[in-house]
This record gives structure tokens, C-alpha cells and sequence, in this order.
């Protein structure tokens, strides 16, 4: 598992994005939870020079990170915290973070919890000094979990929200700006409840509407999950996620939660009626030999409704920004068969690279004993049809 | 576009996994409907050197199918088809191929309608003479459509659902069986209704379900929507989908989608009534400043309601089958991080190869306006170990 510590630093320092920028964070940075994000912060601000202490409810926890590079193990003899960042559970959040707050009474605290309203309650009940605390949330993650997964390039380019509340202290919402700014990460501040309400729509709705639409192929026989198409994989693909740590964002983010859902039931509603309604019709819509007929009056209406369902559907999906985080930017995709054998993937890049055009995203998808996959480089449009002519040119299978 | 036409061909004939094995497929076949699916298959049928008649009730969409060399125009002075293949919108399916059976009394016709109950349903009320007719459906497609889209290797490796009448005779059903065999495709029979059940389950509740989840993003602010992540953009992509079409498709399957729809409505309402408690319940859990409450009698209750709910998704989930259409397998990850430079992605890729290492899928995340992103190898489990060596022997950070 050492191994991974030259990586993280090689991509703190040589590969991230940040790298040219002065730090600004000031030291010590007490890390208190060395999961995921706690090791990722730690190695990322060891890698800019930062002195990072660690801290976990387990010692073997915390001493894991301290292997990997995210810093020295916190002790009773080092210099107090500058900057304190909890990142424990969400259920257990704001306890940490009163605790720290009373611990360092010259540090700023911030917390990484996926919710912020529920912890600010928490937090204000304990009579904790919230002149130099400020909420935070960076949305990053990986698929698993533990200070093993953490990265110095975590963060990069991705939102960061910052919560202060009505007395954060003006230095004390910078610190955290600041190191939000160091992890290359892009901080957004915003109130407790508008993030979570932000989230709701954007997270915890979808994570629920995965977990049912996957929970109905549980007694689904065989022959039918065998039918599963991309579409499936891909609206299921969260489904996999830890029950218990879902219980404790979703349970915190409750009121926010129950409304979006509310409003898609509504949705739902509206197209269980349309479905009942031509359920109900005859199959044969009433037709004789001569022709078919393709709706009735009560049709009609129903099928509006399914439009209207699954139109209103897209332009809510338009709405979500591009790879850059500002508007959406149309990527052109140049589709190329590439075949199941070491090496063609290579060289359909190689022969990309040389072209001088550089691959935005790629994506191969490969079906089942297929002896051909299909390649989807995405390129700036500008770029797509001397790609196009470059890769026909070298013999290779373009489809467009 | 006619670049495309050699491109098929490769891919029908060279590239494609039936290409060793003889052809089945009996001529002339007469493909009505030249879209995406009646042009892919004359493609791949043409690239095997059998026979094809194109028609279509728009006369240039059929002579573009015939310029991309999937086959000639039907005429009047042709030899009769030995088999037809309606591939027309679901709503009028049944139609064309009562018409087809009724032109064509020595001919075998299929359809490629991704609903089945209903098509037969209207084909039985016009008399047609079923025994020369099974009902089709082809697990393929693409985001977009039209002859241009055609492949010849869209079918390669997809189920193809046959459904046979109670009346269809066997040489009937093993014509059809042979076309989706000559195809690429991996024929499987099911009942009419049988197939209905699945793919409300596998393909359109997904398809409701994503877009209620898309239409909430309508009315967020665009702070909010900004914090979109992968999860958001995964169960949200084919929200995306045409209206027109899903319309006549949900119309179609009304009664097992709404089947399906509302045993899914019972969950949601289970976690609706769990997060109402939960968000009724005191924010500060009825804390005291000397510690944090994690839950109440009533909390405990709908706390394991939303994590059943959430346990059943991961196991619905784990049905999906793996790549090769039979028991899922974990194929290994290895993350690399690439530099955002023209040619490195393929020089791993190269390296990857050079290891002897076959991918079985790759996937480039690149995160907004980070300098490097990270690549995940999919590979056999065997293979890991040897090719995270490599790599990182070559140089490369790999994260396990």
C-alpha cells in the first residue's frame, strides 16, 4: 500500500492544475476522520508543503493515512491547529466539529458533511462558538471508500460549497476559501438550506429513484434481467451504494428529500393515470380488419400526459451543466470500431494524438461477444471532421 | 455518406464475430422501414451476400438506405421475398405486417416492434394468417436514429426476442431464428407477453423513472443544478429520449408499466412516510450541548425503512447480468492518471497492450478543468496485478 504514496504525490504536484498557484493555506491543518476525503485532503496538502496532523477515532485509521503521506499523526505536544477539517459520518458531524471548535480556541473548523442544515442545527444547540466555523461540502467521491481510495487530485475542479453562517467571522470563511482554492477544488458559498435543497434535486432523488427502479428486478425471472440494455445499467448504476451511510443523508436531509419526491410522485401519478387509462382500452383500439385505429378520445388525453412526462424530463436534463461546470458545451463524438484484441486501442489514440486532437472523453462500449467494440472518442466540433478524415485516411472504421 | 457503405461492409464481414459461419439467411428479404434498424440489417445482410429489396413509405429515406449499400429499391417487377422484415413504428406495425402477409402469401414476415402483446393482438383481429408470422425485438440501438445511424454490426451480440404465435409454423420460427443468428444477434424465445413483463421492467420504467428524475431539475435554480455529479448524469442520460416514440411504446406496454409503476409508487411511499417522520423529528435530535442524539424510537423504525429500500436496490442491481450475456462477472478496475495531452492516452494504452493485458472496457473521467484524469481499466481479475506492475514500472501512477 505504500506504493501509493509517490502517486498522490505525483498527482498533487506535477499533474494537478493547481500546482503553479502559491499556496495560501496556513498550517497546521488538523484532519480529524482519515476516510476518503480526510486522506485525500491530507495528501493533498502535504504535496503543497502544508504541515497536516491527523486525528481518527482509530489509531490503525489514522496511522493508514500517515503511511500513505497525508501527514503526522496528531499529538499532545504539537503546535495547536490553524484550520481544523472534520470529516467524520454526517451523523456525527457536528459533535466532532463542537468539539474541535472548544478544543482550538484560535481555530477555524469546517466539516465536509454531505448535508449542512441538519449539522448547523446540531451545532447551534451545543452553544458552540460558530464565529469560526463554516459548513463545507465538496462534491467528490469515488466509488469506494477508506483513506486507501484517497487522492491528492480528489477535489480537483470540482465544486466545493461553503456555509457560513450569519457570524461566521470574514477570515474565517477566507481560510476555508483557501483551502478549498489549494486542493484545486472551485468553492461555492452558499446557505445551509439552499445546498441542501440543491442536493436533494441533485443527489438524493436520484439515488432514491435508482434504488426503486433496481429493487423492482429482484423477482424478475432470469430470461427478463437478461434484457437489460445500457439504459438500465446506467439509471441503476448508483444502486449499488451503502445502505448505511444513505440512511444517515438521507434521514438528514429529510424535509428537502420528501418534497422533491412528493412533487415526483405527483409526476408519477399523472402518468399511472394515463397508463391505467389505455390499459383499459382494447388492444385492438377497436379496429376492424380494414385498419387500424391509433387512438380514441380518453387515448388522446393519455397520451399527452406521457408526452408531456417525458418531455418535461428532457428539458430538465438539458439543464445540467457541461464537463466545464458552466454551460453546457456540445462535445461532437466520432464513433470507430476497434477490435477485441490487445493493442488497437492503443493505436486508434496514438493515431488520435498524432492527428493534434485531444480526446475530451472516450467511452468504449463493448456487447456481449462482440468481437468489435465501439470506440466514442468526444472532441471539441471544431476538431471532429479532420479527425473523421485522419482515422478513414489510417483505414480505420469511422461511423458517424 | 456514402463513406459509410465500406465501413459497414468491414464491419458485417471482417471484423464481425458470424463472419466465419455460413449464412443462413434465404433470399430475397424484403426490409420495410428503412430507419436505423431496417438499415442496419440490410447492411449486415448485404455484407453476407444475401439479397435485400428496400422499402419504405418515404421514397428517399428507402434510396438513402440503397446509396448507404443496404440493399436495392423494391419493385414491382421483382421475385417474391422469402422473407420480410417490417421494422415501422410500433403504433403501426401490426398494419404493415398484416399487409405483408397478405402481399407475400409464400413469405415469412417478422418485426423488430419493441412491444409484442399488442402487435399481435391487432395482427389476430385482421385475420392475417399467423402462421407464417413471428414477432421480433432486437435488444439494439442507438442515441440517434435514421438510415445514416445504420451498422452492420448493430445487432452483433444483442438478444433478439422471437415470439412465435401458438399457430406460427417451425420452419417460420427457424427463418427468423437464422436472420437474427446471421445477424450476430442471440436469438431468445419468449411468450408475447413474457417479453412485455421484461421490458417494462428492463427499459421502460427506467425510461419514466429517469425523466421524473430529469423534470426536477426544470424549475432549480442554476446553483443548484451546478452541483450535478455523475450519479445525477447516469440516471438521467436517456431522459433524453424522443417523446413521440415513447409515447407510442409506453401506450403500447400501458398495462405492465403500470404494473410495474405501481409497485415502485408503494416503495417510494414507504421512504416518503420515513423521511416525513424523520424530517418531523426535532433537527437537534433533542440533544443536549453535552452530546449529539442519533435517533429516536420512531427515527429507528424509519431508518430501517429507508435502508431496506436502498438494500433492495443493490440487490435488484446485482441481477443486471455481466458483458457476456450470462453470470455477472467483476471484471478488475485499475486507475491510471493521464495527463490531458494529446497521445497519452493512447501511450498507456499502448503500454496496456504491450502487457499483453486485453481491456475489456475503458472509461476516462475527466473532471471540469482538472489537468489530468483518471482512466479505468476494466480487465480480468487474473490480469490486475500484472498490469498495475507494469504501468507503474513504466511510470505511471496507478490507484488501486
Amino acid at each position: 500500500m505504500s506504493a501509493a504514496t509517490p502517486s498522490a504525490t505525483t498527482a498533487g504536484t506535477s499533474a494537478g492544475t493547481s500546482a503553479a498557484a502559491p499556496v495560501r493555506t496556513r498550517g497546521p491543518v488538523l484532519v480529524v476522520g482519515t476516510g476518503l476525503l480526510g486522506t485525500s485532503a491530507g495528501l493533498a496538502l502535504r504535496a503543497r508543503g502544508v504541515e497536516v496532523a491527523l486525528a481518527d477515532p482509530s489509531p490503525s485509521a489514522a496511522a493508514l493515512a500517515r503511511d500513505l503521506g497525508a501527514g503526522h499523526l496528531h499529538g499532545p505536544d504539537q503546535a495547536p491547529p490553524a484550520l481544523v477539517l472534520v470529516a467524520a459520518p454526517p451523523d456525527v458531524t457536528a459533535a466532532v466539529v463542537a468539539e474541535q471548535l472548544a478544543a482550538w480556541p484560535q481555530a477555524v473548523v469546517t466539516d465536509v458533511a454531505s448535508v449542512k442544515r441538519v449539522v448547523l442545527a446540531q451545532l447551534s444547540a451545543t452553544g458552540a462558538d460558530l464565529s469560526r466555523y463554516v459548513g463545507g461540502h465538496p462534491l467528490a467521491g469515488r466509488e469506494r471508500s477508506g483513506a486507501v481510495a484517497g487522492r491528492g487530485d480528489l477535489f480537483a475542479g470540482r465544486p466545493w460549497v461553503l456555509c457560513p453562517t450569519p457570524v461566521t467571522r470574514p477570515e474565517a470563511l477566507a481560510a476555508v476559501r483557501d483551502l478549498a482554492d489549494d486542493l484545486g477544488a472551485s468553492p461555492v458559498v452558499m446557505g445551509a438550506a439552499e445546498h441542501d435543497d440543491a442536493v436533494a434535486l441533485t443527489s438524493h432523488v436520484p439515488q432514491v429513484a435508482a434504488s426503486l427502479v433496481a429493487a423492482r428486478l429482484r423477482g424478475a425471472p432470469d430470461p427478463a434481467v437478461a434484457l437489460a440494455g445500457q439504459g438500465l445499467r446506467d439509471v441503476t448504476r448508483i444502486a449499488e451504494s451503502d445502505p448505511a451511510l444513505w440512511v444517515q443523508i438521507l434521514g438528514a436531509n429529510a424535509a428537502p428529500v420528501a418534497a422533491a419526491l412528493r412533487a415526483l410522485r405527483t409526476d408519477l401519478d399523472a402518468v399511472l393515470a394515463a397508463l391505467e387509462s389505455l390499459a383499459g382500452e382494447d388492444l385492438t383500439g377497436g379496429r376492424t380488419p380494414a385498419g387500424v385505429a391509433t387512438s380514441t378520445p380518453t387515448g388522446t388525453g393519455a397520451r399527452a400526459a406521457l408526452a408531456r412526462a417525458i418531455a418535461e424530463g428532457g428539458a430538465g436534463r438539458s439543464r445540467i451543466p457541461g464537463k466545464h461546470g458552466s454551460a453546457p458545451t456540445a462535445y461532437a463524438s466520432v464513433f470507430v470500431l476497434v477490435p477485441d484484441t490487445p493493442g488497437e486501442l492503443a493505436r486508434l489514440l496514438r493515431d488520435t494524438g498524432d492527428a493534434g486532437v485531444n480526446l475530451e472523453e472516450i467511452r468504449l462500449d463493448h456487447s456481449p461477444g462482440q468481437a468489435v467494440g465501439l470506440a466514442e472518442l468526444s472532441v471539441l466540433p471544431a476538431a471532429r471532421t479532420r479527425l473523421e478524415d485522419v482515422l478513414r485516411s489510417l483505414g480505420w472504421t469511422v461511423h458517424t
